[in-house]
């Protein structure tokens, strides 16, 4: 198995990915991987290439630029052409820590889609208090999305959390107001309706209130209410660890508590830290993309690479358009 | 001034909010109060009805009725009853901690819109980082917002924010995926480009992720999304406010270091309640309609009261109308 990465793409590029590769090859004999990038700056910490391979390239993209833009004019970017790798075949899948946008783009526009999915979906797991996490899409992929996108990426998700995630029948929720039947907007009214005849485990509504308390494996809504709930969600835990490193800091006496409850308070900032569940795959495509968290560490990438190599196993891309295309035979029939 | 209260809504109803409309006449000798409830009930805590009258109404609306539906059909409810007051002239506003989509129903259909707004919207106060807070609107009072309703709560928004928090010019975001200008879907692309040329201090997108920092004064969204940023904020602090007592329950040591910060997390808690700043306004009807958190206290339905005598001290109502209209002639100029 081939997997291309942007060795560019992301706060801690490209130490941390050059780290990342060589570390997940040791663990795994299989798996051969190409850094996309700066070839002098990626020699620089690539002390073991073994299985690993550099493919240069002159150009980055940046948080800065354009997606749609930088994709299109910034053929050379370490970005673009990785996603070439995968277009012609020289590889099973791809990873970035760089731009979202451009990923998405270059995803949509280079790899390309699976035939009957309409649009992709971004799809991070996200952490629950039982630690088991949850699937949310998407998260920003689309964000004027139609009733049938929906149920789209309730098959996407609920494939990826059985395959990857081995969670059996997974039960797949909808994002809405109200979690009696008949509620929310002209969307997700459509929505429910569709989902109901679905392949999918569909239990229904759910509420933002209970999502980290686990309310169903799968949270399906449209790009921007889950951009909304994603940033809500991170917006709030970093003002709470805010507001209770305020309070550590008050007194004596708390500055005191907090030491003893250092090691405790580490262990609940890690439990909320969903770069632990691998990286936010972009579903629907022609093969696995996934986009790591900008800020990945080595670890952070050793996860989003074997979420990918799980990906490429499970022959998770197949499975959905198989899946999509028996949907289409039935609903002639 | 009078005030009309449903007496019976709310889980500490009819006690708590009893107790606090006792209070706020003890502190304001220009407000008169109407308890709209069981006479009977309402009589065992009324232990002075100094400028506090009780108006009998047999039946009540629970959480579990069907809010068009129970409106209609319980006439004799203390809700309704509570929302004829004001559109017979009897009361000038009106509070309720029952029923959020009974007392919005009783809003539209009992004391009415005012002219040129077509959408009233569910207004709560959440609090920031800095203290401060900030106006969501809408949370869910309009699941399907068109681009000019979106512009009409930033203006209500806008007028209550200046006359009833004293924030001066106070500024206003529209709640997107991204700050850019041009980002996001087609409600707010089109919103964006209409509220640039709206009497509002427009300060254009604002990301979920920055709410509770304070990004802007008063921010606007379609009652989905918002009603998906309200409820992702409640469950987030829920989730870690449990993390957080399963870690202080870890071991010795950490239970005696929550010994130590109790007071301290209790301030957090604090902090994060979004009662403290008073209920929700359903802006945009002819009336101050308020709705008190359903779990309010006597305190909290004093800051409920509080609110609801600023806004009819301020003319927010003739404000908004008045904003409104002239928005109208000049569109037609």
């Amino acid at each position: 198995m081939k997997i291309a990465i942007d060795a560019m793409g992301g706060d801690h590029a490209p130490k941390e990915i050059v780290l990342g590769a060589m570390e997940a090859v040791s663990k795994n004999k299989d798996l051969h991987i190409s850094l996309v990038g700066d070839q002098q700056q990626i020699s620089t910490y690539l002390t073991d290439d073994t299985n690993i391979e550099i493919i240069h390239a002159d150009e980055v993209i940046t948080g800065e630029d354009e997606p749609v833009r930088a994709v299109r004019r910034k053929k050379n970017s370490s970005l673009v052409m990785m996603a070439n790798e995968v277009k012609e075949g020289r590889a099973d899948a791809c990873i970035s820590a760089g731009n979202t946008g451009a990923l998405m783009s270059a995803g949509l526009f280079v790899v390309g889609r699976i035939p009957g999915i309409d649009r992709p979906a971004l799809s991070p797991t996200l952490p629950t208090l039982d630690g088991k996490g949850f699937l949310l899409l998407d998260v920003g992929a689309n964000v004027d999305a139609k009733p049938q996108h929906l149920v789209q990426y309730a098959i996407m998700g609920s494939i990826y959390t059985s395959k990857v995630r081995s969670i059996k029948n997974p039960t797949v929720g909808l994002l809405n107001v109200g979690t009696e039947d008949g509620k929310g907007n002209d969307l997700t009214k459509k929505a429910f309706s569709l989902m109901k005849d679905a392949p999918i485990n569909f239990i229904g509504n759910v509420e933002a209130r209970d999502l980290l308390s686990g309310a169903a494996d799968v949270v399906v809504t449209d790009g921007f209410s889950g951009n909304v709930a994603l940033k809500t969600i991170e917006g709030t835990a970093m003002t709470m660890f805010s507001m209770l490193k305020e309070s550590f800091m008050s007194s004596f006496k708390t500055k005191v508590a907090a030491g003893m409850m250092k090691g405790d308070l580490k262990q609940l900032k890690n439990k909320l830290d969903y770069s632990e569940y691998g990286g936010a795959g972009l579903f629907g495509l022609a093969a696995p993309v996934i986009k790591a968290h900008g800020s990945s560490n080595s670890r952070a990438i050793q996860s989003a690479i074997s979420q990918t190599v799980y990906m490429v196993e499970h022959d998770v891309t197949n499975t959905i358009k198989e899946t999509v295309e028996k949907m289409e035979v039935e609903k002639e029939e």
